[in-house]
């Protein structure tokens, strides 16, 4: 008799962005007229071409790939030392931190690696997790057996929250319990939230004193404005001792369709067996890396490489730009709408204060009827994310355009 | 104080294709006059190009992520349409098996998904694993705590190991206990075994019998030559309510370095909770797919589609032609040699039988030193496998000449 992982069973009903996609499918059903005109502001997906240092690296790889002579089958299961190494230089050694190309392991995600990881950690792990979240760090605790079950509120049992409210301003204050594995996000999906230097040598020094690992998702780094925010939890002191941190090509270079990302384990890094002995994260990693994976896309290794190149790099920088225009068009248009706004400055997202207090799902439906634009429940990422919701900049600057006039013209 | 997944200390030192690296490195270090000769049938890499039809849509695919209007974002997590569908239509409605596209989930390979499938497995379920097997089926249920430790040979404790010799085909035969979970792959890796339609109707009544799910890999089909042997576990009566299986565009069209795979998972599959009630496995994996991947890359997914076009389907059949000569120029080579020669007939593996009973690594060893030839030790595969060797025919003409040859010279 088959057993299924009951573990699936307590997750609650429907992952927050099909839940949304049933929501305007509904909606577009029922307003055939107003269809057209939807613009979505809601999932985080990347809306502009690839940058074209990209596009003819691709085409390059391929033509490698339509050769014998230059064929390539598996790929090193960690990625490809010419990806390896240009991360390392460009993204650490630039800023001066200290990581290895043998550090960094490549993949086709960053979701795939943050719900990955739980692989090489134990079951007995206290597991902090801020609220609210990028869903995937619950779901995958969910799913592995590292809590139990849900409360009426949505609250996993065993699960230690860390509100991030504009009490706090959305970074969280460190907690009197001991928590072994703490996801930090920062510039932060959805709150568009940075953490300072001192914040994060904070939870560096708790990690440290606790023997902790901090599970440190940098996937927006990119969109830092301010000189004094860090780009990576590795900036910090002490770091390569308390984190791994997880890295993509998707917003930054436009990636989501085309998949890459990387994982930072330091060599030096261990957690404990029961018994209290040490043991090397990286080479755990390793290994269920090569067990599990087969390698990233050779083509889309070199992709990746494109983005360092110089031309790469400027049209990174111009896409960037671009969205963070966004950003400032739709954090004013809804600041002058008399709504309180967050984050928007070093991060592609703005989060917002509902009027009255009124539910997030409510106010979901009511610019999705009354705009015609889907933005992001804050209830979906989280209990303290209720009060909240989250507009999106990955778009087209007329769209940006068109959604700041209609937040404008609504009756909040 | 952050604990590892201390399942992961139960693993044997190394994963096979590492250690044979390991090897091959010292000798090439230790015989630099060898090692351009040296000839790598060890691996199950391709070596041959990608298919025209394939380099076409790439390239095509590619420029549509140049330009904005054309550009894609995050694909469906499940596979786009109109790769499930093709593959709906030509692995299974062409060879009258009723699987709809919807039961066909797109991933970036089969490694990965028979892998991940556990995720969504309970852990109480007892493991029955043939012997010799490819070793991913064997450590990741290691690494999710499914065994207790191995004992002296190598043998996994809770793991039930259905032996695979020249005495039964290499097909198992049905077991006296009751698995839950059975991993079966024919044409086989690494033997090159097939199984009739009889043999897997055996197996698919045991399952219907025990409530037992079987996970068929059929990442070799492809290679079939005779007419009666079945290509996919769903040629069977009543697979539909006992099996899930994984395939591959590695080995057809020669992805391994490309990445792209699938896994059917039919609607009405049912495994149970603690309690007897069923719950749908194709539901569940869903729920772990959305959750923990994010898609396959799109130019990938449309490389993959080109497969099925009539240019595709002939450019694969052509590559298939090329390794099946290969086969049968390393078989007869062996035979001829005076060794007992398996497979290759329906597969790209040669199963030989070492001469004399000689260790299977000390084999290794000697066609390395004798030969500079790179072949993988039956060994590497489970206890079953010590006594055979495996000769992959993922070569080029001219290697496979030359391999022969050099089999031929060797004092067996």
């Amino acid at each position: 008799m088959a057993y299924i992982n009951e573990h699936f069973l307590k997750l609650k009903a429907g992952y927050l962005f099909p839940e949304i996609g049933r929501r305007v499918n509904e909606f577009t059903q029922a307003n055939p007229d107003k269809a057209p005109g939807l613009i979505r502001c809601g999932i985080g997906d990347v809306t502009e071409a690839l940058p074209e240092a990209v596009i003819e690296a691709l085409h390059a790889a391929v033509d490698e790939m339509g050769n014998r002579k230059t064929f390539r089958g598996y790929a090193p299961e960690l990625g490809y030392e010419f990806l390896r190494e240009a991360i390392a230089e460009h993204d650490y050694a630039a800023r001066g931190m200290d990581i290895s190309a043998d550090e960094i392991f490549v993949s086709d995600g960053a979701k795939c690696d943050s719900a990955n990881i739980l692989d090489i950690l134990g079951s007995q792990n206290r597991i902090a997790i801020t609220d609210p979240v990028y869903p995937v760090y619950l779901d995958t605790n969910v799913m592995a057996g590292h809590t139990g079950p849900a409360d009426d509120a949505g609250l996993f049992e065993g699960i230690i929250y860390l509100p991030c409210t504009d009490a706090n301003d959305f970074v969280p204050a460190i907690p009197e319990e001991k928590a072994d594995l703490i996801y930090l996000c920062y510039p932060n999906n959805p709150t568009g939230a940075t953490a300072t230097k001192a914040q994060l040598s904070a939870w560096v020094d708790y990690a440290k004193a606790n023997d902790s690992i901090i599970l440190y998702d940098a996937a927006y780094e990119a969109f830092i404005q301010d000189a004094d925010v860090p780009h990576s939890i590795f900036e910090i002191e002490g770091a390569r001792d308390c984190a791994i941190e997880f890295r993509s090509f998707s917003k930054n270079a436009g990636f989501t369709g085309t998949r890459c990302a990387f994982t930072v384990v330091p060599k030096g890094l261990a957690a404990k067996d029961a018994e209290g002995h040490d043991h090397s994260l990286h080479a755990l990693w390793g290994r269920r890396v090569a067990t599990k994976f087969n390698g990233t896309s050779y083509p889309i290794q070199r992709a990746a490489a494109a983005v360092y190149t110089e031309a790469g790099q400027t049209q990174v920088r111009s896409l960037i730009d671009h969205y963070m225009g966004n950003a400032k068009l739709l954090r004013e248009a809804a600041a002058n709408a008399g709504l309180e706004v967050f984050g928007g400055t070093n991060a592609p997202y703005i989060w917002v204060k509902t009027p009255n207090g009124t539910p997030s799902w409510d106010i979901f439906d009511k610019v999705l009827n009354e705009a015609a634009v889907v933005i992001t429940p804050g209830a979906g990422f989280g209990t303290a994310g209720e009060g909240y919701f989250r507009i999106s900049a990955f778009n087209s600057r007329a769209n940006a355009e068109e959604v700041a006039q209609r937040i404008g013209a609504m009756a909040w």
